[in-house]
């Protein structure tokens, strides 16, 4: 059986949503009260549906509560987000995931019993901060506070050696798990083979070792 | 020395990146046209500036082109967003990052040679619809369109078992470079340590064979 979500609200956040989940081969039906919107989805989404969520009859007609999971990706309407939220709730959805605008936003969600919040354009302002900051980082997933995987572009300091050589488990408490070389992914790095220069190298390990690898071989 | 930035608009997403780059240790000037939002980041940016950045004899007062990088985080401005890239690049800005609307903002932008366009809430909406669509994947970083890292959420059905009985790397040529377990991430696991219930599991390889992992052992 597919997956079904029903996602509200289609703006960017929303409408990306719509696209991904199914690129994925879930089933989705995709929810606004605005009919160009909702146009532009008709070829997209399993359904598209005009509707204001903010009516209990609506969402009654919809059967929106035989769903699992919904989506609200409403915006600047903040109390349309809200009162969806909570009939929505009400009525027994188990998983509500909502786009918040705000602190004040997120604690009333939580209070009514949001299941998961949500700030796309703040994370995505910390992951784009992160990735500024440091030219040779060039991605990471954050696997704790203080622990994570990055992706660091090798420089000519270490280009030529191996991971003998560098003996980076010993000196600095993190690991090489991976390396990517062009459009290549090695996944279980051979230690005797020299990194090339332009590799990026995958590490895990604390913030504080793997950034003091960073600033001392890079 | 500090590393330097502009950030121009303050909204949720130009916001965030002030706050972060602050704490991350940077020196930022934060701009917006709107004095209420300027207030908010006078306590927290370095230096906090209301100005209309599409005026260029204001962008010339402030030296914008001395910085290395500036960051145009305005929104639905579309047009205040490509007149303020087009000045900072004509005056040879050497790095350039901007929020886009959409598909054709983002092509304007490149253009008149914006360096990075960004489409803050279309990456989390990818992010998060990813992440609802597995249970038991909890977060991941994409190192190509074919591999990835995932943090995969131990079963019932691996839990008690160890590296070597579950033999992964051989079946589905995919490694395990870590485990969360609770507060504690393990960077080198023993082959012979039991995997526990509630285990989170960082896996490396390609997606197809991540996928086949799950389904069958999760
Ligand atoms: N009561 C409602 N019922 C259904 N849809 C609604 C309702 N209120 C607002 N919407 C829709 O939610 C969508 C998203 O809202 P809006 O565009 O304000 O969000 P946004 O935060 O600017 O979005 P993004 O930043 O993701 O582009 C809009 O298309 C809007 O029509
Ligand atoms: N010409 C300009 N000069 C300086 N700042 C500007 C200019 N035009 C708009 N801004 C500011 O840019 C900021 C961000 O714009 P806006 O709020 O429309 O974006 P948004 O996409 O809704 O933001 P987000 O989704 O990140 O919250 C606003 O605070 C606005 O005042
Ligand atoms: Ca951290
Ligand atoms: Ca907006
Ligand atoms: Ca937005
Ligand atoms: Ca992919």
């Amino acid at each position: 059986m597919k997956k079904e979500f029903v996602v509200i609200g289609l703006g960017r956040f929303g409408g990306s949503i719509v696209r991904e989940l199914m690129s994925l081969g879930a089933n989705v039906m995709a929810i606004d009260s605005m009919r160009e919107r909702v146009d532009e989805y008709a070829s997209i989404a399993t359904q598209a549906v005009v509707a204001d969520t903010t009516d209990e009859s609506v969402i009654k007609s919809l059967g929106l509560w035989n769903f699992e999971h919904i989506i609200v990706a409403i915006g600047e309407n903040i109390q349309a987000s809200i009162l969806t939220t909570l009939i929505l709730k009400e009525h027994g959805v188990p998983q509500i995931t909502v786009k918040a605008q705000n602190d004040y936003h997120e604690k009333v969600l939580r209070k009514i019993g949001a299941d998961f919040v949500v700030h796309p354009e703040r994370d995505m302002g910390i992951r784009i901060a992160n990735n500024m900051m440091s030219t040779n980082v060039l991605d990471y997933l954050e696997l704790s506070d203080e622990y994570s995987i990055m992706e660091i572009k090798a420089s000519d300091k270490i280009a030529g050696y191996n991971l003998i050589d560098l003996n980076i488990r010993a000196q600095y408490g993190i690991n090489i798990v991976g390396i990517k070389r062009g459009a290549t992914i090695i996944v279980s790095p051979v230690p005797q083979d020299p990194i090339l220069l332009g590799d990026v190298l995958l590490v895990i390990g604390a913030d504080v070792d793997i950034n003091r690898f960073v600033k001392k071989a890079l």
